[in-house]
């Protein structure tokens, strides 16, 4: 079971049936493969299954709330933000061969490279489509800034794999990466309904600021659990970025931390493939020893802070600023 | 050397100036792929390559001039359909596994498809950024039109994905997914220019009317180069469609003839793969016995005049409206 909050719950409700609704209008070769990511449809027509947090369309409804907007002004942003989040999934799992996700294969281990390919691009397209089409000036901006932000995640994607052939990539460049990858949509998440609310410039770039520091932390938390998690809840396997010598934001800093136990990881992940449980759980305690752990723990904390310091930038009602915080707390003590 | 048209050689500099600022946003890692995606530089910093006939920028610009705008409110739509288009090239070339395309090596065979992917994503989110970013209402209204087209373009590709499965494809089913691939963008790129201009709604219909037409001679010309063409001109393989089999519109005409020529290609077509020279020569023969090439080159004439009539449909200026007819007899005159 998902474990959620109030907000995400309530907002999840009116997404699903406007995302319903977007995907309605994808052509029939391509509708069914939507709604099977989504987790609205099992395969062959089987039973649906969990459809995740929810945390982005949660973010574009609360940021339209923020801007002391009526419910339903940040509707197409929240639906814009999860096509476009689908969109990247389903390429970013083609390009990483990763053939589950969620305890489910993945779209191209089902219909092949094509079909994600398609897939991918049609659900991109429909994020502009839905988003630009109130015809707005404030639509067109937030079509703008979707799109930058799209550039970011691909930007991102693109360093994530180049990081892969590579043993010598610095903490900075890891959050660099983590910044473009995660950061920028959950930025734009947290911004896109008080554009689309033409709410002023200060309330706007807090939002966004919010975001970003929140897409860091929830970045740290999940590079945690992709190596302590369980993986009866993350539905990853055990040790599972470390299996796959992921350069997440623990392994980066522990390498980079000078310490033995840092020299004697970066040994460890040069070494000819170990992936067998006794060597991952010997990985794991080294990232733990090199400071990997605490220091992701601690800046995941340090960065909640700080998007919540950065709602105090600007005039934000009370109760939308208090969701906001909500989900921030919820970003970092998510078991999955 | 490309013979082309004035109207088309002027856009082509204002436009190539314009793109070339628009790849300048890309990240370091992208910008040089989708430049020599372009022709704008050849591999590892050679030298550039012809850059293509430009047709969709061209009938963006002159879209605009058809409204009655001034010069350069058609120029982000000129740069947004050329980069949609591109994208698309780019992906489609990587899920139909083509090594060339203009006499040059295809994007994913020089860098891999996890690249091609990734750069086409970048494109495509380029063009709604540049769309968009005027941030008025036709803005907004020009990235809804973009998006839905490029959904159609996915559709398009789709439906020829799959047609290669198949041996029952019916002419119709064959125009429709040119329509989709072809006829959409050019239909698009007709009408962008007027949206831009905030054209009134009869200017914007009989642009894309026409368009849409001429989209579809487009594409009979295109099939019946890729069986007649001469390679040197057309960058492809001698008889390159029939080598691979594609259920091109003349073909497709002339298996669903009822004649014994059409029938003796569908057994040809059905046959191991014979891609002799010999054999492609046979199959050829076969197409214009069973009246497939008058047929497509007699449709493409149609097509043009039903563009023409239906730039009469609605009040556009007759500088403008002599440019389109010009472009569209160009169309169906090219040799590549």
């Amino acid at each position: 079971m998902t474990t959620t909050l109030d907000v995400l719950h309530r907002s999840r409700r009116t997404v699903r049936s406007a995302l319903l609704d977007a995907l309605g209008r994808l052509d029939r070769d391509i509708r069914p493969v939507a709604a099977y990511h989504f987790g609205f449809t099992g395969l062959h027509g089987g039973p649906p299954s969990d459809e995740g947090k929810a945390v982005r369309p949660g973010l574009a409804m609360a940021s339209a709330a923020a801007a002391g907007a009526p419910d339903g002004a940040g509707l197409p942003g929240a639906v814009a933000v999860e096509l476009v989040h689908s969109f990247s999934l389903v390429h970013d799992d083609l390009m990483d061969g990763d053939r589950t996700r969620r305890h489910r294969p993945t779209v191209w281990s089902v219909w092949g490279p094509a079909t994600a390919i398609l897939v991918g691009d049609a659900l991109l397209a429909l994020a502009q489509e839905i988003l630009t089409e109130a015809g707005t000036p404030q639509a067109a901006r937030a079509g703008t800034l979707l799109a930058a932000t799209t550039r970011q995640l691909v930007r991102g994607q693109m360093l994530d794999l180049e990081f892969e052939r590579r043993d010598d990539v610095t903490p900075a460049e890891c959050l660099d990466m983590c910044a473009a990858k995660t950061g920028a949509l959950l930025s734009t998440s947290a911004a896109i309904g008080a554009v689309l609310s033409d709410a002023p410039g200060p309330v706007v770039t807090a939002l966004a600021e919010y975001g970003a520091q929140l897409g860091l932390a929830y970045q740290l938390v999940d590079d945690l659990l992709g190596i302590w998690g369980d993986p009866a809840t993350t539905g990853k396997p055990v040790f599972s970025d470390l299996r796959s010598r992921k350069k997440s934001l623990p392994v980066c800093h522990a390498v980079n931390s000078g310490t033995p136990a840092g020299n004697a990881l970066a040994d460890w992940l040069a070494d000819a493939r170990d992936t067998g449980v006794d060597g991952l759980r010997r990985g794991a305690a080294l990232v733990a020893a090199a400071g990997g752990r605490d220091w992701a723990a601690a800046e995941a904390r340090r960065r909640v802070a700080a998007a919540e310091q950065a709602l105090r930038t600007a005039a934000i009602p009370a109760a939308p600023r208090a969701e906001l915080i909500d989900i921030a707390r919820f970003v970092v003590d998510r078991e999955h």
